[in-house]
């Protein structure tokens, strides 16, 4: 076995505890990776939040970059050292027909999740990479890109794929018309990935403050999603619309804004939604939905990045300021994502409460 | 001004009662065609439902087919007696991107439609084909291929073209598996209309009384909706369902029966609906929604089916029966689309009442 420490949720909190953690032994297939920057993702802060008094630890981050520790028995095409990423997705059944398209992500016997998951081995269950080492099977460890930054590529194992695959489904391109709903973790990626694209991206925002983060990423357009007349003016216009806005809200604006045989593509996990039919009708208009990506995705997408310079803006804060980055995330006061160094973490030392 | 007879709805109940009717003199580009057959729709049962006491008289009727009556001074390509079809619309604006793309029925000014809309330049109510002459601007007036039924070919002009145009933007061809949840007007077409392309096409249905004209049709399987095992069996297969389905349900069973990428497309006018975006997320599964068709889809269709043969299968009543056939059409006990005999009607016989 082997001994790491790890950001802890104790079930009793939603801040998680520096403390001491294992990791198994390798399997002949396994990598060790030594954590050196973990992104903080929307969907931590809702798995913290969604845990009660008696669960079991759990330790979140499912975004990570690092540097290979030790390799199992079996591994090719990896040495020690070498930077390497990991996603939200360890293992996968590898024989349904999701799994031989590329799309792990939709494995019929449902993907094995980087932490809140439960091993296809031993059945134990899977702790997230808020920790110093994480071990996973090698096919899901992707070697990084030279001359992408550890640090803000750390984001494009979530966030950066969520997006990415819709984009590509979407078939987006020079002369595309790409409009990002909500300008966060998601949204800021969405648009420099439509813009290396070569698409024109319009950016709607409920607030006019983030026009000219929005511009500086490359969107040629900005729309107040309040204001109606500027609504009416992008009716119809937009092949794609990538919706992601995580707080519940209605989708007939955003659905009114897709051109014909255009789609609008939710990623905020919104449960059931209602839509007017009438609103899909009027243009034979897509409504989707799709969650993070499969392994020829994210490896394409780590090629694309390198390529066109593409990654997160970030800010690094030690792991021992979890509190505080969970805090400013659930006030959507990060400008465009916290990734953790974990050098504290990796090192061995005691972290501050 | 033009003198025929038609079936019309005075607003106190739900059958219309034969009466004369008055035409448009012809202006340049009109077209008036002596009306053979027109079929019988749920979207007609509707109309005639929706109507109150004083609303003005309406004259239902919007896929019919005919002979040239008569041509406007500047009509071109057009002769008296040629076999002719009439859709559900018979203007649109001409100018906004819709109707450049050949997208009529979504015109941005709206479609005219064949009744119940308002004519473009003069302002008067439109009325329908259950008549015995109905004018029309020509671009809206197509040719018959020959070798098409006219009676038969009759429900081509709003059914068929309702279920072709999602059949033609989802690519299906040969290799396609799709699934069509309904087996009606609309339904037995898209059946007939998939298998001609070359796709596999699977009936799903919620009584197992109607597997042999299914496989009739051409249908490769038939599955009772109601059967959850058998639901299970298909979860995950189809790329396109083509659901025609008039009465409110619940679209998940169907959703879950798409393929990675597909498409539910949803005919009945459902209003609003609500969907998990789970069912959307798991395999990026599309929703949408359409309505009849353009003038480029039309002559498409209408080609495609002299080539393979297609019609519908129809029962042919005077129009006298007009009473019957919608109580027919309200209790589902039509195989598969009525069409009127409106020779009476077109000769001025007095019809029973």
């Amino acid at each position: 076995m082997r001994p790491t420490s790890a950001l802890i949720s104790h079930g009793h909190g939603v801040v998680p505890e520096p403390g001491p953690l294992t990791r198994r032994a390798l399997r002949a297939d396994d990598v060790a990776v030594r954590v050196d920057w973990c992104g903080v993702c929307h969907s931590d802060l809702h798995a913290l939040h969604s845990r009660r008094p008696g669960d079991p630890p759990l330790v979140p981050g499912h975004e990570c970059t690092g540097r290979v520790a030790a390799l199992g028995t079996e591994v090719t095409g990896l040495a020690v050292g070498d930077v390497v990423a990991v996603g939200n997705i360890v293992d996968s059944c590898g024989g349904c027909a999701m799994c031989r398209a590329g799309q792990e992500n939709y494995c019929a016997e449902f993907p094995t999740l980087t932490y809140g998951g439960t091993d296809r081995r031993d059945g134990t269950p899977t702790q997230g990479a808020w920790a110093g080492e994480i071990v996973v099977r090698d096919r899901f460890v992707h070697p990084l890109p030279a001359g992408l930054d550890p640090a803000a590529a750390a984001p494009l194992l979530c966030a950066g794929v969520t997006v990415w695959e819709p984009l590509r489904a979407a078939g987006v391109g020079p002369g595309s018309r790409v409009a990002v709903a909500g300008l966060g973790g998601l949204g800021h990626l969405a648009v420099r990935l439509a813009v290396a694209l070569g698409a024109s991206v319009t950016v709607l925002t409920r607030t006019a403050d983030k026009a000219g983060d929005a511009r500086a990423l490359g969107a040629d357009d900005v729309v107040v999603s309040t204001d109606e007349s500027a609504m009416a003016a992008v009716r119809d216009r937009f092949s794609l619309v990538i919706d992601t806005i995580a707080a519940p809200h209605e989708l007939g604006p955003l659905l009114r804004t897709v051109a014909l045989d255009g789609t609008l593509c939710s990623l905020g996990f919104l449960g059931p939604v209602t839509v007017e039919t009438m609103d899909l009708l009027l243009r034979r208009k897509r409504l989707t939905s799709s969650g993070s990506g499969g392994l020829p995705s994210t490896r394409e997408l780590l090629a694309f990045c390198a390529e066109h310079g593409v990654v997160a803006d970030v800010e690094r804060l030690p792991a021992d300021r979890i509190g505080e980055a969970l805090d400013r995330l659930a006030r959507n006061d990060v400008r465009y994502r916290v990734v953790l160094d974990m050098a504290g973490i990796s090192e061995g030392r005691p972290l501050a409460d």
